[in-house]
């Protein structure tokens, strides 16, 4: 879970206001042009949909991929099981490329499953939440861009857009899809996905989709489906203070405190699920619990302690490890102590549970 | 637009709060339990999602119905001829049942239409939004059973679901899908949906969803999509203030409160989109400007008054009309004044434009 700015809060309680009101119009303008900004992309379309994450990956698999269309999927957690599960729901044939528990494929790997056969599409999950490993996107979209240049480049960033290093047009990526309960600090309930201009030309439908959202990047109003006005007010509040500073040193924050955490933790003689740092999310951390300490006995009192921290997602080994979180404000915003209390409070109660380090 | 209750929009500012944290989840379990005594249903299967209303056709299309079984739609606008498109997009072959703007079906030609194939479904907007015609579901789920008992009746209830009576139990409804955002009293994001026994059974692919229901309604978190925490807040608060009265109460004051709007109306001499009251919906109002006068005059002016009507959207009548909305709050918290400072704004500058009546 990540903590949200009071200003978005407040932003979600706006009163009843139209989709088409002229007081909403200009919000949710400006916030699609903020969009092109996070995701670094000049003619990159944003769209912003009313949907988890989870809906990012239908929108793909529905628009972009027709029935026996083959999919590379590289998989670095139960995020590319159920993201490979999606695409197959929707006719697709996919092909995986399963890393180990905390590791990535490597590029040979890679290489070799993209010149076996035409992939109508690849995609990377850039930080599979499941198990803390962060996906090398730009080395992947370089290798794709030299042996397999009709691919298109697909990228699951709900777990990294706003907390890593992402470059959609110097990249040459074709869609990051991402939610905006993570990184860009807004309450769930948002899915927010960028498709570069060779995606759009390949959307099936997508003629009233980009239409409203030109329209509304035009000022102007327009009718589908009931926007989730609230939450993009909050969206375009919490745009606005993210592009305040330059994204470089957004990354580099985000870098910089997950060493300090990661750090930390290693002092305590605590394992991470990523083999090692290099294929580490800058945003979150993937640990081991310490031998003879349980989940039900952890988590609890850590939350005692005000810090909520999550148990394990990927299946294989869930109950063995638990995920800090460290990203948005309490990264960008130091005041708050967030990492501090958060170190303060794994270490203290491991100790009160009886573990001893060094 | 509707109005939301105070409370409900504090709701939708709740701090950072994990989908499975325990103070989260008898929230969402008590909402969807709640959800039943709106639907009037024992055993009917609420699943509450994050999107838009539109998304509820999504759900029916890709879970009920396999690419070329017959769908049979009944159209009485805008909203009719959406829900036609989003089956056939996801391969069904619908016949239409079209009605003369104003107007809807007759029992007869639903009849007709029913018997003349064998459907998987049958679709019914219960109030088009569009042109403000109430749909009989009652006569019709009816119908279906003395004549195509095995035909899924399925109800788009996104502008009728906590304004008009409907009883999914007691008239054999299927499924009923509906968006948070009119007489349910909440912002916008929540696709809302119940589904009968029988409709369960014939879910493709329903295990997953089910399974997240029914955790959190045993007040177990569980993990697919993040749900949207704070709307679901929101609804929950929203829920327990509607089913503080009984339902019975809740559709006759719907009911006065439209009679009395409509009876000011034509005593200004204005003419309704629906061409009697009985197919009038009891939560809005659909209104012909008099002649000379034009959406640009009147709208702007109204909301200077603190009032929002909304524009035409039926395509082939768009300017010529203007909706009303009386549901949800503004009709059950008549100290609120909502519906006298609606008539008065829509009268006083109806006079200022230089409309004389009478």
């Amino acid at each position: 879970p990540v903590e949200f700015h009071e200003d978005v809060l407040l932003s979600m309680s706006t009163p009843a206001t139209s989709h088409v009101s002229p007081s909403f119009i200009p919000i949710f303008g400006e916030a699609i042009e903020l969009l092109r900004k996070i995701f670094l992309t000049a003619k990159g379309q944003p769209f912003v949909v009313s949907g988890s994450g989870t809906l990012g990956w239908d929108m793909v698999s529905s628009n972009l991929i027709e029935p026996n269309e083959d999919v590379l999927v590289l998989n670095t957690g139960y995020f590319g099981d159920s993201f490979a599960d999606c695409l197959e729901t929707y006719g697709a044939k996919v092909t995986q490329v399963k890393a180990d528990i905390g590791d990535r494929p490597t590029l040979e790997e890679i290489h070799n499953a993209l010149v076996s056969k035409r992939f109508k599409a690849i995609t990377i999950t850039h930080v599979d939440t499941s198990t803390g490993v962060l996906s090398d996107v730009k080395a992947i979209a370089n290798l794709v861009k030299q042996y397999s240049p009709e691919t298109l480049v697909i990228v699951d960033g709900v777990c990294s857009v706003g907390s890593e290093e992402i470059r959609v047009d110097e990249w040459g990526i074709d869609v990051v899809l991402t939610a905006s309960q993570k990184a860009l600090g807004v309450p769930p309930g948002l899915c927010i996905l960028i498709a570069s201009e060779r995606a759009m030309n390949v959307f099936s439908n997508r003629k009233t989709p980009i239409k409203i959202m030109n329209s509304y990047e035009g000022r102007k109003g327009m009718y589908f489906a009931t926007p989730p006005v609230q939450l993009i007010y909050a969206l375009h509040t919490s745009l606005k203070q993210i592009t305040s500073i330059p994204l470089e040193e957004r990354f580099q924050q985000h870098k910089e405190v997950s060493n300090r955490i990661k750090d930390s933790l290693e002092e305590l003689g605590l394992k991470f699920v990523p083999k090692n740092r290099e294929v580490s999310a800058n945003g979150m951390t993937a640990v081991y619990y310490p031998e003879g300490i349980k989940p039900t006995d952890l988590l609890p009192r850590v939350a005692e302690c005000g810090v909520v921290i999550a148990g394990g997602l990927h299946r294989k080994i869930a109950s063995r490890y638990f995920r800090v979180g460290h990203m948005g404000i309490s990264v960008t915003e130091p005041h708050r102590k967030h990492i501090e209390k958060t170190i303060e409070a794994l270490q203290e109660n491991l100790i009160q549970l009886g573990y001893k380090y060094k």
